[in-house]
């Protein structure tokens, strides 16, 4: 059954923006999504996942490698015959080991053939994709430190059992977490490129339209996809634009000056702020179709580009999308 | 032995009618059965057990496939016969490991064999069934988490040992659980469809027929059968019929209105409690062979569907079933 | 050396009687002694395993079945021949592992001959017989629970190293603990049908009595024994008619509505007070050669059976054992 | 190089004696010598080795058996001559594992010839002997319980790795603790049947004396042990002739009921108290060749046999000595 | 693709400096880098890595050896030819193990030769280089005190699994660390050589610069290189200039007896800061091309070798940076 | 290279005497280093290494037995040929584990050759030598503890992984330690028998003139050594003076009243004080080449042998160097 489609899920516009972000340029990083349980989260994911472009890869390479040439020495890649798989997205299951993750000792080679051969984890299977962590604190710190560490270098390093491997895992970290089972550390915040926020809805009409819609899907399937199924072909085929449009995207001085001047009004720690809002930015301008990032596109991208980063300020009671938007305007009237 | 007949536990109706319902509609979720202890909860396990209409299964599949093409490649199921099988409810003994779980490397073939071969476990055998957790709080926080994971998905994803496996897992969860124990996690809560209070009878005459029936049942046991099981066959035939009718109970838009109606005015969290509140009262519809579901039911399931999804309102000092009560006398009068 | 003549322990008669009913009736359940130190605790349950008639037996069965075809199939037994064994009293020793309480994979098979077999544990060894734990409170918590899991279910149940055996269980559990070593927890002590206090004795006479026993035992023991020995005899014959006795001893409704006061008025949780009283007055009732339970019977029982499930009431600073005497006058007059 | 002369310590007359009646009468139970670093303990128990008579055991037999058919089975003892050795003083080294102290699984006889042996212990070769224990506090909780069971029972039962062992195992455990370093467990004092207390002395002359023998020791040794050799030879016959005096030395009923005044009038827990009163009262007798059991050998073995038997009490400022001294005044005049 | 160019680092001088300084001196120990997240910590080392000078080593040697008699038995090299290999820079990834840090039993060989063999670790593959560790307080504390052991003594040993090996291990560690996840302890400061602290810069304009290289480095890549290779080319034959005239600076006694002096006045524990002084001082006039060393080369390095060496003093409420400044200022004017 | 010369370090007189007086009798027993980081314990260590006579050993003999019938047996030494050997000093790495510390099972033997073999440890090479921990407090405390015990009893027994072996294991433990990160356990303090103060110099001179000799060593190392290593080699020679002289220096009662008179003013516990201040004073009169112990020796060798073993008093302000030398003052005017 194909998952529910991403353009009909009933509002939660910031979250399905930076999303579809993302998947224009990866370089943005991982998206943090905060929120009560039963808000769609996982939901949203599976529907990213069907919505995404294929890629194209070197067949039986265990790291989805575009070229030969990229293929690790230990995969043993012999033919060069390219194919078209789904975009990864690879779900990190509870009680997962680190050694699953990272790849390990392929212990019945070991055994039966004498040879220390490595088996890949689901850091390569990701390269090139997602990677979806459910409730980021249910997951032990070790395995998200290694996660954001990977997910930051973009190459997984494994030296243990005597071997010493090394192969590309460029992956986007798509991470839910609710603020109410203990706050998140700093540093892991940092780590994220964009966090957004979601919220049940507080409408009638709304929370009926989301009961009406999944009903919708799973009583009458058929005619559901039938309605939104093309919804979802044409976002897919506007992602592909703004990718192929996003290096010819011009980002001014004036831009570059914007960025910093938000930063440092909010005070937001180190410079991985303003070079994940310029990027947001222009990723937006390409999804538009805009010839150069604007104002306008800094002042939407700020609040998901820098919302966790603000240093905790006890004076100041308001949220934290309050404080953002009230420096956006201040700042870039 | 015949275990104890279900239509023959005193009182305890709430418990009953829960257990009932997912009977009906599995899609409903698990049910939580919160109690002091001796207040028979695990009698009541068992004896749905023996209710429970068998169900049909290909034969030797580990994972009870209905069709020979639903069968997990990793069973090698050869053969398409299929079979009449007890609905499995399975229970977790104390002490079990993960690896019993979610199934793990078959060891005794990995070493003779040299093979790389997955043993089904707990999850699998679970598979379009129950699965009884007495005390939650004894269970090891990890296990419990996976179990509630894998019963969300419906699938048993295993990363370990050098495996990748996964099979349907679809099961009710029943977990018996003692507030005074310490108090459950609130995402532990939302995850399980149903919840339900048992209570020691406080008025002499009950508490007598209990040990009355207790004595029957032991030292009498014959005619005690005679006696009780028409009753369980009478309760099965109506829960088969319920199950044919469910698809075509309606359901309007009044009904989901009111629906969402209840959920807001209760402030509970997400939108878990408005699926799984229409589809309790869709269940309790065709559990009566009414056409449609109407507020009746709505009324009727709003606090085994809702009690447990509340948020705590320390200004509140009523229990949270006097306030769902309240609540619903205000919204659905 | 025969252990000490159980007859010849001097005083500690509600511990006694407790050991004896749950000879007659062993439905009862464990009983769990709280006591100092130095009172005799492990010398009473040496000197019952002594004092109980002997069982017959399927020759070879690791669990003692008393019939071919209860045998189970792991233990591969392959001739019906039933042999008279001593009533199994088995000793959990300090640093006893979690996989010889429950058995285990075979490792020597395994290693030998490559089998996967079962290796019955304690837990075999005590079926139909008593199973002694020396200071409850120096177990590791999960064998506790493990075994009151077991006590209670009658059925052990291993689910590990990719082995699901299961083999009946029936054993009294008899615990010994000491209050001022930490509390016990309240789902525990439900677990034990009967509870009993011993205490030194504090009336000298009483004291040299002791000693003067003890000494004749250790250093006349063929006179002592000659003395005492009879006075076992006579107790096992009685306790083997009282067995006999039992199913044919009645109970009113008078008698079941007094049990259900008895433990209404004490606020003992859940139901299983009342099947445990009404099951010690009816073995008291057969040891005494009594046709049917009377309230005499109810008011001699209940203190060990309920002792141990009152809750916690702040307000009465008598002692349980004071509190039960009380509501037995009032109830029971 | 002999050990130190145990005639030749200076003062320490409490411990000497107490190690004395353990080796006139084991029964008597354990030593705990409590005491500031450097007072000499260690010196003591390798002087007691030296000192005690050679047993009679049977050749090979790893419980120093005395009769061929004591040998345990395991042990394939094939011969039965009788061989004369030293009294085994078994040290538990620091680090020592659980495996070494019970015995376990021979691992290489398990590897090379697939069988199933057992490799005694510590424990078996401490039968018949003593087995001591340096600074009790610093081995761990679950192996001083493991030695204080087996202690109590004499026998060793081994439950694990599949095996299920049992040998005898009677030895007097000497083990030395260090108050300051945190008080002992109240169970744990009362498995011991003595307490001494040795402190550093206090008089410039007797440390003059002590240096002065040690000094002796080590510069003069050859002169220094023809003084006390001899010293040593007439104590260990008067060990002798006391051993076989025990049995005959008579105890009145007035001897056990001040033996059970003392121990209510001090309070101790349980009856423990009394019996070991009584055997040291018997041992001393027996040490002065007395032919019965007076109230001056129970007034002199009462401060050793009951000291850390008391209960705490708050009131009373006086240390357990003081206390000891003057009930003993009031009950005993 | 190069990393990032070392000169086009904006602004963090005295970061820069302490990398230089080490590259011309290795003996003055590692460099620890204080500062918030996202300042360029992991960039400016990478930049180190591809600016350092390639040292010459025997082909084969797994400790890097510059002449055939330094490599250690175990590598079993054979032959002693000598290549050109860049300056190791070693990376320690999260999660490493402590057996791949110091090298452990080559378990493939052991397994299929049944040889004792050594695999060399991480700590011999950055022999006469440098090592990296990314924030310094989530690695296990044994691994961080074992890796400033071995960068204190200059060689590793291993002393586990039945194996006594020890090498070389000369190399500069480089620590990053951020004050506030925690202090650092005290020992652990001191075994640093140097330390600087790098905040984000606070001025728009360099921001923007910032922004600008890295955007220009990621988008017009080719331009960029050509602009600041030659740069980097520069200052890496500045430093080896300065390493061939390290060993002709001379130093007063006034210069030493300055460090002594500041020291003193500082109240730096140890002697390690005077010696750390000195050589960071004839480094940097090595650097600076002078023949010897000079009050100012003294005033400039004290901030970097000394700052982390201070005792705290609660009076004065100064940052270390301030004092140092100040004291310099006092004593050295 | 050879180490830093013993004699060209500068100042730090009492911890090099109390190393060579543990040169001249090892009886004395193991020194304590208490000191700031950076004052040059590890120099010393090994500069003491340097300057330590050879000793004359059986070849091959894994503990340096001086006689080939020392050798132990499972060590299996079949040739009787006396080497030369330089005084082993043996330094315990971080992350030793306790099998490399006692020795254990050789496992190499193990499996290739199925012999149940012993591999002696660190301590079987520091027989007859030095055992050097630096940091006392970065050991585990079970491996501290370990090796006091070996210390003290000067031999080595393990029992573990089903071998029971012995050797002996004679050697001064020189242990290092910073007071501030934490205090010393008192049973740790006091089986050292020497402890020293070491502080970083206050006078700038005297800290010119280290790193003036540090760095003559290191830069003109040649003619440094010229002129330091004839100063060893006389220190040397009068080491084995002294050693020659030891037995014959004389001790008067006189002299041993002094040591317990002081001891008891000091109220140092236990008896080790007296005994250890005997040996040092006398250790000083051989080291001087007097005749024999005089009260000025005492006097010299009471701070280093008493000062770790004084009871904390509240009362007294003055640390417990001013305390020794006051009451030293006052007992041996």
């Amino acid at each position: 059954m194909t998952p529910f489609p991403f353009a009909a899920i009933v509002g939660q516009d910031e979250m399905k923006t930076a999303m579809i972000l993302t998947a224009i340029d990866p370089k943005i990083g991982g998206v943090l999504v905060f929120g009560d349980r039963g808000t769609g989260k996982s939901t949203a994911v599976r529907a990213l996942a069907a919505l995404l472009p294929p890629i194209e890869a070197v067949k039986g390479c265990p790291v989805n490698s575009a070229r030969f040439e990229d293929c690790p020495d230990w995969a043993q890649v012999t033919e060069a015959e390219i194919v078209t798989r789904p975009t990864p997205v690879v779900d990190l299951p509870l009680g997962v080991t680190e050694d699953r993750v990272t790849g390990a000792l392929d212990i019945e080679r070991a055994l039966t053939r004498g040879e220390k051969a490595f088996e890949a984890g689901l850091l390569a299977r990701a390269n090139r994709g997602y990677l979806y962590i459910d409730e980021v604190n249910l997951l032990e710190d070790h395995i998200v430190d290694l996660l954001l560490d990977v997910a930051q270098s973009g190459e997984n390093v494994v030296e243990r059992e005597g071997m010493s491997i090394r192969h590309a895992a460029r992956f986007v970290l798509v991470g839910s977490g609710n603020p109410e089972e203990g706050e998140l550390r700093p540093q892991l915040l940092d780590r994220f490129g964009l966090s957004v926020e979601v919220t049940s809805p507080k409408e009638i009409d709304t929370r009926v339209e989301v009961i009406r819609r999944r009903d919708a899907y799973e009583n009458d399937y058929d005619s559901f996809m039938a309605e939104w199924q093309p919804q979802d072909a044409a976002l897919r085929a506007r992602i592909l634009a703004a990718r192929a449009a996003l290096a010819g995207v011009r980002s001014s001085n004036v831009v570059l000056h914007d960025c910093a001047s938000v930063c440092v009004a909010l005070g937001s720690d180190g410079l991985r702020g303003e070079l994940t809002l310029l990027r947001t930015a222009r990723a937006l301008a390409a999804f538009e179709g805009a010839p150069e990032v604007t104002r306008a596109h800094i002042r939407a991208g700020a609040p998901m580009a820098l919302r966790h980063r603000l240093r905790r300020d006890p004076l100041d009671e308001a949220g934290t999308g309050a404080r953002v938007a009230r420096q956006l305007a201040e700042v870039l009237p």
